[in-house]
């Protein structure tokens, strides 16, 4: 049976970045190689949208969020975390590792964070340096209100804003430079359409200013052995050369394809299957503000969602993702991320109704894919 | 004009395994991936020669290296570092980033160290909680004596060997279990002849005792989460899919190469190449104990080592490592790991002889391809 992979990382990769990643290796240290990293490199600041550099590492998304935390804070400091996923509680267990004190402002699953509750708090508390956030929380399917948070930290010499934007660069805009993010990681499974083993993070100066202070443990993500050797294309430690030598075929295709389409792209495939989800009657679980990097809906009254996801996956070949801790068996996840066209999502919002009307579930059966078509048949 | 790649890091990929990587990319959350991984558990153990879990990280070999140290010592610990090169050095460096107290065993590069100096500093000096080394140290083409000083440091107690076998696991033995090493880290771009992007780590019963104690902060690289998430065929980050795609079918091909036969194909490269290498009346950067993963040359009397690797790189195609902060410009270096065979030794020891020739170099001309093939004429 055909495979489609629709789950929120990995994603899907273009079959000529795979076979461009089939090419002979190369050597790091050669000017083959830092000619492509210079390409990178350029590449990366035009995704993120920003002068400053963005380093590129070794590692999944979660190397990346260590790094954000051990490069700017110290021990005893206090963070104040918005958890509102799974992702959310991984910036705390984050902090917790390396000693750094949080506070956790809780938001409910499937809620996004009122930016109001952030400045109160600041407010109230003068020892928080940092504020740690998900642009778009990937258990969740929601987006939290990113240009609001940074307008509040930006004001203050004395907290900077940490971004995990895993499931939001190359998604939606967010501008680091013009909306004064000081701490911003993505990864490259995500819409940058690679396989995993990468993952990236820039830092304002206002970041830098606090690295300077910083006492907490770092070796392998020390981000000033990163910035220091990217001045000269490369970088501290053996890069991942095949992943990187994809990465600079995807970026120059992005430079093609151009940012504001790219951004487009991802809203009208969310969109699409939004309506569609909406349209044969399920729920989203985002109540408000869904990510446009993928929806998470909810299965209908009695019916598991695993049942949805093992018959997508039997009978069409299709991976989508379930729900994580609390949202186990609640709901399914689809990405809007990587290699995936239009029709893609035509064929999956079909095949959920092909699966939920073999379920037993009640409804105007073809409402969905009508709506999906009628949104996506055009460009 | 044909490349060849002789670095001992990244090494050559088989076409098949490269192609094998160029697959479509499946979800890591899913039966397939963990049957995938399982074998992945299996083949790792075979190469480390232990019955303990081997972690499988997203990183490059330094991740794995921090790892060692930050999951088994303590704030303020005392180790004894075995520096005879850049990769000495990194321990060094990784140790202090966290810490820990060093006290560097120096020396000499290109020298292997003496065990009995071990054997004298732990006597003197009850403090030392760790022995750090390469049993291979890349920057020189040295082999230090692990079993040796593993003999010595499984009679105590209160002090673990950690072991740098990035060039050495898979290259020649190193039988984890039965020589007593407490921690041996490896990666993914040498012998395992893949692209950069893993690394390997396993550790011994005493290690694990350790990390009971460890203070040292770890989120990313806190190996208990590896160790608990191995057990369902897993880890705890996305892992990067393609890459560990690959490693089961480079272990596949081990299993039935036999680890026997993989030691003894690292001999034999080595042999010729070093024979040829002496037969053209150049020197071996290492005094003595040169390593099987590598062979470093010294460039002769007069002729920079630069001088020989552009030529190589210029009129063959081919790209060798130079050498590194003190020995850069005066050697050169062949690596013997990878997707390299008998053909592709005797080929570069012939182009060093036509380049040296033309840089004025008087020497028997053939002599080291006579000697190269006479040695790697027969399996």
């Amino acid at each position: 049976m055909k495979k489609y992979l629709f789950t929120p990382g990995p994603v899907p990769v273009p079959e000529e970045i795979l076979l461009e990643m089939a090419r002979p290796i190369i050597h790091h240290r050669t000017a083959e190689f830092e000619k492509i990293f210079a390409e990178v490199r350029e590449g990366l600041k035009y995704i993120f949208q920003t002068r400053e550099e963005v380093f590129v590492l070794a590692s999944s998304g979660t190397g990346a969020m260590e790094g954000a935390v051990a490069n700017t804070l110290s021990r005893g400091d206090k963070a104040l975390v918005i958890d509102g996923g799974k992702f959310g509680e991984r910036w705390t267990k984050t902090c917790k590792a390396f000693g750094v004190e949080v506070q956790e402002l809780k938001v409910e699953w499937g809620e996004a964070v009122d930016p109001k509750l952030i400045e109160d708090i600041l407010k109230k508390d003068s020892l928080i340096r940092a504020v740690l956030m998900q642009a778009s929380e990937t258990s969740t399917g929601v987006m939290h209100p990113t240009k609001a948070i940074a307008a509040i930290t930006r004001e203050r010499d004395d907290v900077i804003l940490v971004v995990d934007g895993i499931t939001a660069v190359g998604v939606f805009p967010l501008p680091f430079d013009e909306w004064g993010i000081d701490v911003l990681v993505a990864g490259s499974q995500k819409a940058f359409m690679l396989p995993p083993g990468l993952s990236f993070s820039a830092m304002s100066q206002k970041a830098w200013k606090f690295s300077e202070k910083s006492n907490l443990p770092k070796f392998y993500f020390d981000f000033k052995r990163y910035l220091k050797d990217a001045k000269d294309n490369t970088t501290p430690w053996t890069p991942p050369v095949t992943l990187i030598i994809g990465l600079a075929a995807v970026l120059r295709n992005f430079k093609n394809e151009g940012l504001e389409k790219i951004h487009n792209r991802h809203a009208k495939l969310a969109q699409g299957t939004r309506e569609g989800i909406k349209a044969m009657g399920l729920e989203l679980y985002a109540k408000r503000s869904p990510s446009t990097a993928l929806t998470a809906a909810m299965s209908p009254e009695g019916i598991g969602a695993g049942k949805i996801i093992s018959g997508l996956r039997d009978r069409f070949g299709m991976t989508v993702a379930g729900g994580q801790d609390q949202a186990k068996g609640k709901i399914f996840r689809i990405s809007h991320m990587g290699f995936i066209d239009r029709a893609d999502i035509i064929a999956v919002i079909s095949a959920i109704e092909c699966v939920l009307r073999d379920l037993g579930y009640k409804f105007d059966f073809g409402s969905g894919s009508k709506k999906a078509s009628e949104i996506l048949g055009t460009e």
